[in-house]
């Protein structure tokens, strides 16, 4: 036992003492379920939760699971639920670990963290942050598409640096963008995500296609099997399919030079979907036309050779996060979490197949 | 005469010798209607128009006009028609110098660089862009309030700066933004450009309400007769009115209190739309929530007060150009010389009352 060593936030535990209010307070609290807190910091998630659970959490996002798991007052065996994201692989050693686990809660829309295969073979039922994300990811989507095509953040810094005063305001100053209106924009996946990105882009005139494993019923854009041909046909691809074994570096040297030398990849997916050296070469190289990445290989950090470029954005991972879809994500963590207590079945259950 | 001052390239008239191939084409070219240009300098945009009319330009855009007239070397009097921009102002001073002017095609949506009164008197007849620029501004709001609601040039710095990588990647490091789905955004101006506005952000789930003189026939959108109520009603206010004598200033101290702490504005209309100094002022103290200014009251400069706030997005006038709508409107220009010339209606004219 080495509680003395972490913080007391850090539990949102119940202190122990012989007051008779705070003992009642006490018993309250241990008939509260117990769920094992497996992402970054974040108080006003925790509060929620604490009137609810009882939370169990590492002194830090960057403890070993299994080191603290040994280390903490309840038995791994009271454990049957964990509270995750998408920063925090849970995987075979931690699930193993846990012998009564039977629900993991993810607050990512993404799945590649966890292995499915093991929650299979185990029962362990899985739940994620279904379609809460899908609009803003979608809006974040469009906005990187027009920041690219119509150099807002380069405009920005272009303003900013005082040129614009000292130079003039001339297109021979400052390059023109190009039209959202008429470009072909494929989409990589149309899952929740992609649809409504497709939908947001056909009010600005643009003609959608996509690919997918399989052809959608009821979907009126061009449906293209092969990836590279849905490139050689698309003015900008958008990559916003799941990431698994078949889907990681789906974005490939033969895509990309599909795409060609005046087109646009906007990767708002997972960054394991694009071979990211790749992309830096034909960046680099002007065989394509310029980016707008939300998702990296390595995060949280993103290729350098990128960081000077005027035809690019980036930006931290953060396509999927409003305020606002952070509060629908609590309440349905919550209703998720309490459905599997209350032997009901999951809001948003995942396929582990 | 002082001809030999100005270099050749910018009449592109014929040269003049005793070549008789030479001599045939300067009569073909001598048969060409002469129109004064007084825009920047746009070389395909010359070209072509050199196709079909003899162009008389100053050497440079900032040589006064009066003088520039009074030494070239055609009367002021052969002059019949001017094309233009929006930067270079079409004074009562310009007008009153060419006896015949009959006609002026400005290249810009905007008219209040002409001075349409005197136009009027003169029976001088005008034309401008139409609505060809009309859904690249559109496309451009929405680029500028996704990114100011999102933070994505915020984001993108944030990245480039290596912050990301060193500080990790919660919202503790850097703030979320705020969803687009559910804002109430109120249009300032419905014409063209605001219904292009609308129509896109309806495909984000916002809700549209917009100011103008008149309630539009046929609209579904809330209408304030008041710019002050559809601020206070408003998470948003966009700025997309044309820019005259009753306009000026019209997002004045009182409209941007009534918008209040958290709301954004965007302005891609006319920088004397707004009040600026106030604009800035209430930024500076947290007064309003955010801004993306396109345009700006003394272009080509925007306030420094601006340069390092993260809740703001700057841009050099650009949501007006992109080079396809730069292509559409060469020929909608040359058609309006055209038919003027041919003693037929422009294609886009304007009232000059």
């Amino acid at each position: 036992m080495h509680r003395s060593k972490i913080p007391h936030q850090y539990f949102h535990l119940p202190s122990r003492n012989n007051n008779p209010e705070k003992m009642g307070e006490a018993k309250e609290e241990e008939k509260k379920p117990l769920i094992l807190y497996l992402r970054q910091p974040h108080p006003p998630l925790e509060q929620t939760l604490s009137l609810k659970f009882q939370i169990l959490k590492p002194p830090s996002p960057t403890t070993p699971i299994p080191q603290f798991l040994s280390t903490h007052q309840y038995p791994s065996s009271s454990i049957r639920a964990i509270l995750c994201s998408g920063y925090i692989p849970i995987d075979a050693p931690i699930i193993t670990s846990l012998p009564n686990l039977a629900c993991v809660v993810t607050t990512s829309a993404g799945l590649n963290h966890i292995d499915l295969a093991e929650c299979r073979r185990r029962g362990v039922v899985v739940a994620n942050a279904g379609g809460v994300f899908s609009v803003d990811v979608a809006d974040y989507a469009v906005g990187l598409l027009i920041d690219v095509l119509r150099r807002i953040s380069a405009s920005n810094r272009y303003v900013r640096s005082g040129r614009w005063g000292r130079e003039g305001r001339g297109e021979e100053y400052f390059p023109l963008g190009s039209k959202l209106g008429g470009k072909k924009v494929g989409l990589v996946g149309l899952g929740n995500i992609g649809s409504e990105i497709a939908k947001r882009l056909e009010a600005f005139g643009c003609i959608i296609s996509y690919n997918s494993r399989r052809r959608k019923p009821g979907v009126s854009y061009s449906y293209y099997p092969n990836i590279c041909d849905l490139a050689s046909d698309s003015d900008v691809l958008v990559v916003a399919c799941p990431l698994t074994d078949e889907t990681r570096h789906i974005i490939n040297k033969d895509v990309l030079s599909a795409l060609g030398k005046n087109s646009i990849v906007i990767n708002i997916g997972r960054g394991a979907l694009v071979d990211e050296k790749e992309l830096v070469r034909c960046l680099t190289q002007g065989e394509i036309g310029g980016a707008g990445l939300d998702v990296f290989e390595n995060e949280p950090s993103a290729p350098k050779e990128l960081f000077l470029m005027e035809n690019v954005v980036l930006s931290p991972h953060h396509a999927v996060c409003t305020p606002e879809s952070f509060r629908d994500l609590f309440y349905l963590c919550i209703a998720n979490l309490e459905a599997f207590f209350a032997g009901q079945p999951l809001l948003t259950p995942v396929k582990c197949d």
